[in-house]
């Protein structure tokens, strides 16, 4: 991948700025937690597992400065901050799954630094797992998309969103680069337009063809018969199959 | 009605330019049938009855300033300013039966003054004929809408579309008038916003409560039961009662 939403430098977060996208592709670095927190709450990082990872993330890094004199002040303090980054988004599950694994750490009998360490690892493993498993996802999914397939998506489920390969998006990408000929009908997705603005900025990168049309052009395109497959992203999934996603996707 | 979307001033044509709504409510003054294409084409005067209505005036303009020295030259020239006027918007029907009307009156055994009279009397009656059409329009379609009722619309059908009381939103607009409490779900309208910019802009100045919703959220307010009644324009309507609108009505 040619970018990296979010990217552990081991003492600071890179987290690239997706409000900027696709004018300017501009990078934050950043050791303090409540700029990550800033950076999700203000939407520089999105995507449900992006958001999970670069919370995880900030968490180690509250962890990292903490100046705590005992371990249970220091519990204190990490407690806090895993509070302030999960109060910033409301939809993204991935980020109270992560904030979950985080504090069920802080649980454990140890020093700061033995804590601080396992954090910090905690944190990386998250990120490697999310890449993991949007890889997989991306692999599993390829066969619904057939050579020649027109694809419709809304919002954006690419690198950018996943830190890995994407979900949905993913998807798309892995279908191209297996040879197959796809075209993609990307949905503005208003109000934020992270489909006009993320999604064709990601399948320009990866050199997939694509159509950005209107949110209210994808019924039309539908009942005309000119989309294939319907592949979108899914906020929550619950037991019974049911998915919540961005507002459209009905 | 507080504004006019096109005003005759007997030897020019006002336009409020649409462009610019809902921040700014400016107005041009033109005698010259080339800006009025022009603003037809711009979008500055747009929805189908007002579009018919410049149209109209367009061609009376065009007549009045022609320095033809014989009728024939005058027919020659006014054909050519209908012919302009035409090519500027392929989806207003109102415009081509504007035009059509105008052109017929060319035929006629008269002087150039003569036949200069008679087209600015088109143009003045086109415009009547369209404000008593959307004013009985209103009158009938009330009935559609009850006390109470939620009234999902898509793009703009007020008096700015019509110069007269409106279509789609002519029936609310009338209907709130009556005394029913009415709430109006605004589709913004994408790409152009002409239910972001100008519907909400009407709805404001005729004290109807709304809420502006992106378009990809009409589906979800219909599925949750939220819509008592969808009320739309129509660009064209076929004898079999097929009509086509704004991308999104589907």
């Amino acid at each position: 991948m040619m970018y990296q939403p979010v990217e552990w430098l081991h003492d600071r977060l890179r987290i690239l700025d997706q409000t900027r996208l696709p004018i300017e592709e501009k990078y934050i670095e950043t050791a303090d937690y409540l700029e990550v927190a800033d950076a999700i709450k203000t939407l520089k990082v999105r995507g449900a597992p992006a958001i999970g990872v670069a919370g995880g993330y900030g968490i180690a890094l509250a962890a990292m400065a903490s100046r705590a004199s005992s371990v249970g002040a220091f519990r204190m303090e990490v407690t806090k901050a895993i509070q302030i980054i999960i109060s910033t988004r409301p939809t993204a599950r991935n980020l109270f799954w992560a904030a979950d694994r985080m504090a069920s750490l802080l649980a454990r009998e140890e020093s700061i630094d033995g804590l601080s360490r396992l954090l910090v690892k905690e944190a990386v493993d998250i990120h490697r797992q999310e890449e993991d498993n949007s890889q997989r996802l991306s692999e599993v999914g390829v066969d619904l998309v057939s050579d020649g397939a027109t694809v419709l998506t809304h919002c954006n489920t690419g690198p950018l969103a996943t830190t890995g390969s994407g979900t949905a998006l993913g998807i798309i990408i892995h279908a191209s680069r297996q040879g197959k000929k796809i075209t993609v009908l990307v949905d503005e997705t208003r109000p934020l337009l992270q489909g006009a603005r993320l999604t064709t900025w990601e399948l320009q990168k990866a050199g997939v063809a694509f159509t950005l049309i209107t949110d209210s052009m994808a019924g039309y395109c539908m009942a005309r018969g000119e989309v294939n497959a319907v592949i979108v992203g899914a906020d929550r999934i619950a037991a019974n199959g049911d998915t919540a996603n961005k507002i459209g996707t009905y």
